[in-house]
């Protein structure tokens, strides 16, 4: 049985590549950019007006002239204007181009209009004022945007304004969600008394979501032949098997034991840690070169690929903090290429765990004062789904210490 | 010109009832939950076995038995069996229901099974040991999750337990995103010299996105008779309507006009803030009672349904510092019926702002020993859209201040 930390940097060992592709603007959303962007054009790509009033000249101002006769309108989308006679002005909106020989701009708040002529009641005027200068955010060709960031409505705004009407993000690995355990029944079913509904397969479709991974799901039987089939079919055609069951010790957790038959490659079984310990986690390695695929289409690829089998165990809890303690970072760190910085909460009272493993506690988060605090809940134990619902994510407290202390850092995971 | 918390007041007291819709299990990730979730059982549902290995008679224990013959085999999902010797023992399988006359499961780590035979090398075991009580994590009709709750993964796993393959959510407003400025040009067009992109209503999508709405986009041109025709339509057709430009003192800024000249009732123009200064806020009542509509369908609404307009200022980062500030919110109040806690991060280093108004600070955030920091970007004011795809946040820094001191804990709007 190996250590959380162990298990995690094996995991971590086997990020992978699943490439790129192209996506619409909007539907960028969420996925990891996988191209570095850069400026089109100068920002502004103009000098700017930016506030509705009257462009000058700054020469004729300094020279005492305060009235100025309007020569015409520079509105915003308008091709630029130039100012024929020094001593009139321009009316300018804001986003339209500076006209040719003003280079100050007042706006309208500061001056009087009668009979077409703007009075300026000001004593002094600064070159450029009120002008957003062309390439004064950024210059043309200067990195906006570097690859390997997950993209927010903010890199949206950024990458419109660039022209980018596809992106590329980093492809999602194709990902099966697999139930097992002959209680189950589906979630329109009314369980006979023996029986439960399947959720398990539902909370991690929708962990999954949160990633942007849209999966498949599927219910194996508890049988080691057809399993075996089943199992085939799915290396085959997903690149990523989430089990959720039949890693323990019963005489139908069959899993472990097909996999192996099939050649994937048990990497470890069993972590130190509660909930979550039966984890099973391996890999098996397809040699596509061999297979005589396409070098070019296998260019943005590991040249071998693996397909991975995470095997959570069945109670819900488990398979939960199990997703999101080991899928999680492995997803970050193949689309990424790093994992996330992980995120330190205050645990609020004392508290005692005895067994010499890692121990994944349920908590409520607040923020107070601009600090985290993790409140455990007063829990039954691993198998209750509904305190997950309750909670806000599990603190991690490490292995080989017994007592916890109120106010004392730990490292957070976070599921709202 | 009022100030953000007026204008906040005002957002808020005008919050709207969209009504509820059931959408599907996994549909519903994300969405605000409309219907108490009840436990449809006890949780669980029979005493469940929560190892491997045996189930016994504690009597039979304490009177001395450590060898017990194997009767049987109680696999998950197979009817409950009956012990029919007390001095025999059952398998029995994690998830299985614990088998009539057994009241001690001891796992397969602390058995040796020879020849039929289990041998336990036990001096002590507990009544009950080893069996997760029917009930003990619920009782059915217990409140699950309360109404009002955002939906995420751990909640869709009690939802699919309970059986709740549609579920009741929050309706989601019909949103229209309009910008407005001719000097803007599609994304996939070159623009000309004194073009831009769009960009504004694709930040706004997203923004809305990252809430679960999916909403449409137009653009209108600036002219007063068209935009007049568009608007009234587009009161019709939507709930919500953003507006971002032409609502400033430009010769082309005519949105707060023909707004009102649409009945649309201005609840204010102009917040004490920056950037975001131009903001125009109104609402149109539409009596939908007396166009007699059918009371039926009208029930989960307000009788009397306000359209509602946001008129954001067209510059990128006002718009979406002000979407954020006040759409956001303003929909949390509608849908959940509160706002959400708002987050506080201590400022990284002094800060001055000298003008009385509310100032949005770009940060970026980061965490220090469980503590939310808030470092200002070297930014060059609020035409800076680069700058939002390198900051996390904006710091809300109150008006009537000028020196804001490293360590002060200020609220924190972010959105990455």
């Amino acid at each position: 049985m190996i250590n959380v930390s162990e298990a995690s940097q094996i995991i971590l060992s086997h990020k992978q590549n699943y490439g790129v592709v192209s996506v619409g603007l909007i539907d960028s959303l969420g996925r990891v950019l996988k191209e570095d962007v850069l400026a089109d054009n100068d920002f502004p790509p103009f000098n700017r007006v930016c506030m509705d009033g009257i462009g000058i000249s700054f020469k004729s101002f300094s020279q005492g002239r305060r009235e100025y006769k309007i020569e015409g309108v520079q509105a915003a989308g308008s091709p630029q204007k130039s100012l024929l006679d020094p001593n009139n002005c321009i009316e300018v909106m804001t986003g339209a181009v500076l006209p040719v020989d003003t280079d100050v701009v007042i706006p309208y708040e500061l001056i009087e209009i009668v009979d077409g002529v703007a009075k300026v009641s000001l004593d002094v005027v600064t070159k450029m004022q009120n002008i957003h200068l062309k390439g004064r955010d950024k210059r043309v060709g200067d990195l906006l945007i570097p690859k390997n960031r997950k993209i927010t409505a903010a890199e949206i705004g950024v990458l419109a304004t660039v022209g980018k009407s596809e992106v590329l993000v980093a492809k999602h690995p194709k990902v099966l969600i697999v139930s097992t355990g002959d209680e189950l029944v589906e979630v329109s079913d009314v369980p006979l008394q023996h029986q439960i509904r399947r959720s398990n397969v539902y909370s991690l479709q929708a962990l999954l979501l949160e990633l942007g991974i849209v999966s498949e799901t599927k219910h194996f039987v508890d049988a080691k032949e057809s399993l075996s089939k089943e199992i085939a079919t799915s290396l085959e055609q997903y690149d990523v098997l989430l089990f959720s069951g039949a890693v323990s010790k019963g005489k139908f957790d069959f899993i472990p034991e097909v996999l192996e038959t099939l050649s994937v490659q048990k990497l470890f079984h069993r972590v130190k840690q509660r909930p979550g310990k039966p984890f099973w986690f391996g890999t098996k390695v397809f040699d596509r070169v061999n297979k005589g695929m396409d070098e070019e289409k296998t260019k943005n690829f590991d040249t071998q690929k693996q397909k991975m089998v995470f095997a959570f165990p069945g109670n819900p809890v488990s398979t939960y903090v199990n997703c999101l303690k080991y899928f999680f970072p492995w997803y970050e760190k193949s689309v990424f290429g790093q994992e996330s910085e992980m995120e330190l909460a205050h645990l609020s009272v004392d508290f005692n765990f005895m067994p010499s493993m890692t121990y994944f506690l349920q908590v409520k988060l607040h923020h107070k004062e601009g600090v985290l605090v993790a409140s455990p809940l007063k829990g039954n134990g691993s198998g209750d789904l509904a305190n997950l619902a309750e909670a806000d994510a599990f603190l991690e407290l490490p292995q080989d210490r017994i007592a916890f202390k109120k106010g004392e850092l730990f490292p957070v995971i976070r599921y709202r």
